[in-house]
């Protein structure tokens, strides 16, 4: 069949609008009509270059909507009609990391998806007769995608696929570092550095976890309402003086307590300085700092390793610590309860021509997040 | 009252055998007896003058036991006669880090410990009318030590204090990353980062939780035979060729487990290169990697975030995050139940006037543990 997509014919180049071609489902896999995707920094990342495992030429995109519209044999846990989320990171539950219930780090697939190509090791997509790579497993900027069964979560009818897509990384990475990764507690402090998509979704979820205090950390002034909106409820802007780590610190020193900082941190800039600020802020004794942002390539975290021998630990999370089939279909039951909000999130909506237009947006910070619509 | 005691004038010199002058106890203190003492690398990193917030002249020494001779107005804890073992990380069960339950980093006492001198400000040691510091809150290379009662665990009477002594920093370090920092579950694989006392203390605590797979690493193939009394299964020599973090991922391969990986690592050697070996060998989604060695002043960890957000986690240990005065008598009765072994690693005792031999023994690698008897 033939499907409209955004191709990244190379590296550094807009992506271009054309139909291409699609081979239809084969064993455990389903054929999806996207109807919404996010445009992601991922995405970005791999787009401009700067990832240096980025295959081309492919059809990016990780954050969609959409419905099963064919299944291939052997598949059983989904059926045609079904609305679902194509999952970057699946969830096979037969795999080690899946039984060791310790992680959400499926390795199902996880040779073949790094290569581009679905788990029998070719690519479904092709453009005159040339290969087209699939992207992180899920290739959403296309109206058809395929994917592996075990990599497609079963979510409600009720919510709306432009906002639903949402959850297919950004609302789940966000939400899923407070419950998954750092399992805040009620009660607790939390500084988040970065007030972008992810920082505003760590904030929402510290807001559900009951946190007392939740500590927003940007450069740009115009992110302290948006922070307020989801729940924070003190912010420091670091360009205006004083040093960030000394002010958290100060800032949670909380009834007798004179050491100060906070229960947990989150880096959400991708910023490796940032990521050690958020460490080093954290709680001597018993301090948590989770980091979310992903690293320029090469890049490195540095600390004295006496921050970690004082009490605090240094994690990070991937998809929020979610196993998608099993915890997305919750968070999408969330947003339709109102426990979290996605809609003043998308600040962009644009059909698949323009969007290149929703990566002009994110470059110049103006968007929080831009979703395409089918 | 006088008292013979080493004291460490000046960086970098031997210590000195004098009768210094003592004050006794003031409210809230106890005069202690000291029956032995270990010597450990923390009081040779001071000694030598590469600890940065060293302070001369100070009677060194942090890992005793001996009996309380005199008890301060105030004190209700312990009273005259008992065993006991000095605690430089106190447990005062009332300042807000103890009453956090999440940390055993007492801060009660954290400023004037680290100034040299006892909670009120003042030492209690003095030579010739100048002021002898007090070191980590203990300075048992003193027949006699004054020290505050929240900093003294009463242990049972039937402990040899030649032995019990190590139970007051290496025992306790090891063992208690194992139980309490760690908290390695039965059938886990480990990996353990250098084989001095501290590493086989850790290798001991995993016998003890049950792990599978216990890895020693050390560059000295002598001690492949020390932690295979303890309980190490695997020696890996690092400088025989191969790289250490390879092939400990590969040895923990085990059933569907493709991926490898030690579930938990603990370095043991305070070199920043191998507290890095150390987190990477440890197991993709889940591993924890647990840096008990003291790096010296100013050196740095570092690793690429990525390392963390694939669900490794950093973390480091202070006295085995025992409380002192709940924990360490626990461990005295593990040692006296046979549950823990204390007596093949006290490779070499001495009398105070030998104090300078124990410190090269140490230099050399000849002992793993010596201990001072007065």
């Amino acid at each position: 069949m033939k499907t409209r997509a955004a191709v990244a014919f190379e590296a550094g180049k807009p992506l271009e609008i054309v139909d291409v071609d699609l081979e239809g489902p084969k064993w455990g896999e389903v054929l999806i009509e996207i109807k919404a995707t996010g445009i992601c920094h991922t995405d970005e990342f791999t787009r401009s270059g700067a990832d240096p495992e980025g295959i081309f030429p492919a059809i990016l995109g990780h954050e969609g909507a959409g419905v099963v519209v064919e299944c291939g044999p052997g598949v059983t846990s989904v059926k045609v009609g079904d609305h679902v989320i194509p999952l970057y990171t699946p969830e096979c539950r037969e795999c080690a990391s899946c039984k060791s219930q310790k992680t959400n780090l499926c390795t199902a697939i996880r040779a073949t998806q790094g290569k581009g190509v679905m788990p029998d090791g070719t690519s479904r997509f092709s453009y005159k007769g040339e290969t087209i790579y699939h992207y992180m497993g899920c290739s959403t900027f296309s109206n058809y995608t395929v994917m592996p069964e075990i990599a497609v979560a079963k979510i409600s009818e009720k919510a709306a696929f432009d906002k639903a897509c949402y959850i297919g990384c950004g609302v789940t990475t966000g939400v899923g570092a407070v419950m998954n990764t750092a399992k805040v507690e009620f009660g607790a402090t939390a500084a988040v550095f970065g007030l972008g998509g992810i920082g505003l979704n760590v904030i929402q979820g510290l807001k559900m976890a009951g946190a007392d205090m939740i500590i927003g950390v940007d450069l740009n002034d115009d992110k302290e309402e948006w922070g307020r909106k989801f729940g924070m409820t003190h912010f420091i802007n670091p360009s205006k003086g004083g040093d960030v780590v000394e002010q958290i610190v100060n800032m949670t020193k909380r009834g007798d307590d004179l050491i100060g900082g906070a229960d947990y941190t989150f880096d959400c800039t991708g910023n490796v300085n940032v990521m050690r600020q958020a460490l080093e802020a954290s709680h001597r004794g018993w301090g948590e700092s989770v980091i979310i942002g992903v690293a320029g390539a090469g890049q490195e975290i540095a600390t004295r390793p006496f921050q970690l021998v004082t009490g605090r630990t240094w994690k990070g999370t991937a998809f929020g610590g979610a196993r998608g089939r099993t915890d997305v279909p919750k968070i999408v039951d969330w947003y339709l309860d109102g426990k979290i909000q996605i809609d003043p999130m998308i600040t962009h909506t644009m059909g698949l021509e323009d969007i290149n237009k929703g990566f002009d947006l994110m470059h110049k910070g103006e968007s929080i997040r831009s979703v395409v619509i089918f």
